[in-house]
């Protein structure tokens, strides 16, 4: 008996110490240059050294630049107003609703052969049939791949003429996929790894609309997808608080327990084997 | 012995429910707007909207703007390279260096009668004390209770004058005890609710060198600090990624498990109580 209490002491401190495993970090955001992609007919970033050099006033070392940029510009959020009036501004979207749980959806290999494809419900339940039921208030970002054209304009955008909006190809959301998200799972956030939540041929803009209306955060040009699990991470999306904004320049990043899926896996094992321990003590105590 | 096992399984399942509690998000960062607090040579901020209203061209409301502003303003960082050539640039800085536990040093009642005050070594002595020791790469912010005064510039650069750098009165750390940090407790980065790691009648800036040449983010302005524990939070200090930069405005927030003291209490009695039980059962079995 001794033996199996010894065991049992072994599995729960196991147990304990595989849910104690330490984060890993994930920066999802393109770096702020001349290069950052924006709308086509929105202004271009600038900076400005204010100072670089030894500085007599302070008898140290000194750099110190200004910088000017449109909201939406390189890795960036949509405020609900953006696109739908009086919904929140960027000062007004309460912090719980710049994170949730990272619900990556892979659509590589469909984008690859088709710019204008659209996330679809079918998507979101291969997903689910992988890795179980989304958590609520998560943060949903499609991997179409696009990060390997970012800060290509005529790339990003997939056309000869990305100053001509009525020729753009790049892949985003469909609709139906984005009130699914909304209306079943709850959605804290949907982004893309592309310029826009409605795709590059849209002319009508449902996804923003959608997500406008209904308090969700959009987010573009997210950056480096194919380092983050596809389920198990955590999403943050700091905008930077621009009072009266319409959104932001945001430093998204992931934060997941190393091998989360193998993690789980033999958590849920050590506690199944800690139960047969348990009823295995019971048996014997019983038999004796 | 059935009951027995029966209470084995409830402390085992409550065990595991104490450890998954949900973590609270805590914003500890100001608005940037036209009255964003920044170093007196630096220049203001500005906000120009680009488009708010109907849009014929896209045929739904929309709002868009555009923001200009200096790195070194409202809550942000010091890259190492502010003030030390050579060192990291905004761009430079790996998203480990971006995090890591929150360690606030609460000294308001002192910088209440004391607007020079400087944080001491004893104050980070008397943070162990309470705490236990530091946990590495830790974010070190001093809460000096000077939020109350944000963003009214006399008040929180205490003078009269602000744009006059030689009568500057707010409190900041002491260049010892920012030495402790870097050498004792491998410290990842060092804030305060001020406006400089460095006090107000600083002319030598010995806190922005060490700073710097150890490769710690500086932290300044941080917004906030009564609502987040003084331990067992993780702070993230999520910078607008730069290029070239010498430090930008960050989203700094923090994250932690609600009433955490109280949770780790209780798991460790759930399973201390839960060792008891195990021990009791072998002495049943044996008894029988």
């Amino acid at each position: 008996m001794a033996h199996h209490v010894n065991f049992c002491v072994l599995f729960f401190a196991t147990a304990v110490h595989l849910v104690q495993t330490v984060p890993r970090i994930v920066d999802l955001s393109y770096k702020q240059n001349r290069d950052s992609v924006t709308w086509p007919s929105n202004p271009s970033y600038n900076f400005t050294q204010l100072f670089r050099g030894y500085s007599e006033t302070y008898k140290l070392w000194l750099e110190n630049n200004h910088f000017a940029m449109p909201e939406h510009m390189g890795t960036h959020i949509d405020a609900p107003v953006h696109t739908v009036k009086g919904m929140w501004r960027t000062d007004q979207i309460p912090m719980e609703n710049l994170y949730g749980a990272g619900v990556i959806i892979n659509v590589k290999s469909k984008a690859a052969t088709n710019p204008d494809y659209r996330v679809t419900v079918d998507d979101l339940l291969m997903w689910e049939e992988k890795y179980g039921e989304m958590p609520r208030r998560a943060v949903a970002i499609m991997n179409s791949g696009w990060s390997s054209k970012y800060p290509n304009k005529t790339l990003v955008f997939g056309s000869p003429e990305p100053t001509d909006i009525s020729t753009l190809h790049f892949p985003s959301w469909h609709e139906d996929a984005v009130t699914w998200l909304i209306n079943k799972r709850q959605i804290n956030a949907v982004g893309v790894d592309t310029p826009s939540t409605d795709y590059g041929m849209s002319s009508t803009y449902p996804c923003h609309t959608l997500l406008g209306k209904n308090s969700v955060v959009g987010i573009e040009n997210v950056a480096n997808l194919d380092n983050v699990p596809e389920s198990g991470s955590t999403i943050y999306i700091p905008v930077l608080n621009i009072a009266d904004g319409s959104g932001g320049p945001a430093r998204v990043f992931a934060t997941y327990d190393d091998e989360p899926n193998k993690t789980n896996a033999a958590a849920m094992v050590t506690c199944f084997t800690f139960y047969l321990y348990i009823l295995a003590a019971v048996l014997v105590c019983y038999v004796m």
